[in-house]
């Protein structure tokens, strides 16, 4: 049996670079799928394609229009490969109304052989409670992808009241997926849009919003992320500023041994 | 007389969306000119764009490559156009040895109409000392680009003795250009890529770097921006993961009254 993730990033190759895909009910939002999820399939299109060199350092994903429920096309093309490093250019599309394609997600990346050398985290994983001593969540928001993650706050939880009252916009969480799956590369992308909207928090107030832009660093190889397993990921995430309908969210992951395995940052789009 | 900076992100229409730019010795890096620039430069692509939407609010950029100093090609494309809302790709490329368009950069953007809404800066401004206050530096890099700019550092100076000491990975200056010119989106691009490398902070020893990916938020509209004029920018730059030879650097740019102007990122090469 198929983990729910990997069947609703799963691609099927149509030529060298070229797939298609289906969105997945088990991560539907409220309007199409989770947008983590979209993310992590486009970085598939690269893990899949036979050129590959290294693993994925970085990721960025621009949603250009809501992915509607069904079939999409995926094309990854190695654009410059040098001697240790590769970059890419992602695009999924979908038909419009007369059939040609439309421009859903744009996406780029930078894959590379990783190798030893100094190393140090600068950003030391903060004191925090461990996830068996935090409880979980007594509601969520009731979207079906939510269910496919356990997420433990441990500040900065929802709101418990939509007063308009919100002070500060950080929050800090336990988190792994519901059914277990080893980390790797896909899954940390798609933990990284896990966060709820930052401008829900600030405010005390559900407004309508939309990730418009993500990107994703990745610290930790494909070997240490596979060593972790099913493992806790510790995720922070906070709003630097919320200006002319755009904010911004800068998060961080570490592992439960206090490892940074990828700093991520997106800009999302707010009505008020 | 053109402002050296506005000569070097100028650009030549070939068609729509084609232009040809080139390298400008006043920001000549080590190898290659300037990246921040080049980064400007792509933005600028789209900005001399006709069918242009809004302003900038996130632009990713990806160094696939050392620029050679000379003639380059840009491509700029609107790949996706909603009500208020825009996506592009843009590419430079040089002719490779046997005259075929090699890629040098990758990027993506996502402009749009800004509006009034409900706003507030979560991130304050750190309390530091006004920029008469702050003194010159007695060296900076014997590089042409550095003469450019004016740097006055507040904390995480440029080692004075490079003997492996460093212990910290945070900057903060106060930098605007050498000669007077007006804040813009691209003046505000390059700007994100004038901190000098974390790596050689935070172990005070000069190793080999390169920007492979960087991004840019942009907080601020084009008429605030030139409200402020030749202002004097306050720049925060820290790493947060040195691993595998990549580190990343996550940036904030706040005007002199205190507004969150852009924050940025970026994962850079270095070689140990």
């Amino acid at each position: 049996m198929q983990h729910a993730f990997d069947q609703a990033i799963a691609l099927t190759p149509t030529a060298e670079g070229k797939y298609t895909g289906s969105t997945s009910p088990a991560y539907a939002n409220m309007v199409g799928p989770f947008g983590g999820v979209t993310a992590a399939t486009a970085l598939n299109g690269i893990l899949q394609h036979p050129a590959l060199l290294g693993e994925p350092v970085a990721l960025t994903v621009n949603f250009c229009a809501a992915l509607a429920d069904g079939l999409f096309d995926v094309t990854a093309r190695p654009v410059r490969t040098n001697r240790s490093t590769q970059h890419w250019v992602v695009e999924i599309t979908q038909p419009d109304a007369s059939g040609a394609p439309a421009m859903v997600m744009t996406a780029t990346a930078m894959t590379a052989a990783r190798r030893e050398t100094w190393s140090v985290d600068d950003e030391p994983m903060p004191a925090v409670p461990a996830p068996d001593s935090v409880p979980d969540p007594t509601q969520l928001p009731q979207v079906e992808w939510v269910r496919r993650y356990q997420m433990r706050f441990i500040e900065g939880g929802i709101p418990a009241d939509w007063d308009g009252g919100g002070s500060d916009s950080q929050t800090r969480l336990w988190m792994r997926e519901s059914v277990p799956r080893a980390l790797d590369f896909c899954s940390l992308t798609a933990l990284a849009d896990v966060f709820f909207p930052r401008a829900w928090l600030r405010r005390a107030t559900r407004v309508p919003v939309g990730t418009v832009s993500m990107t994703v660093y990745f610290h930790a190889g494909a070997a240490p992320l596979a060593e972790l397993g099913q493992g806790w990921v510790l995720g922070q995430a906070r709003a630097q500023a919320f200006r002319n309908g755009f904010f911004d969210q800068a998060a961080l992951l570490w592992s439960e041994g206090g490892h940074l395995l990828a700093s991520s940052h997106q800009v999302v789009y707010y009505k008020t």
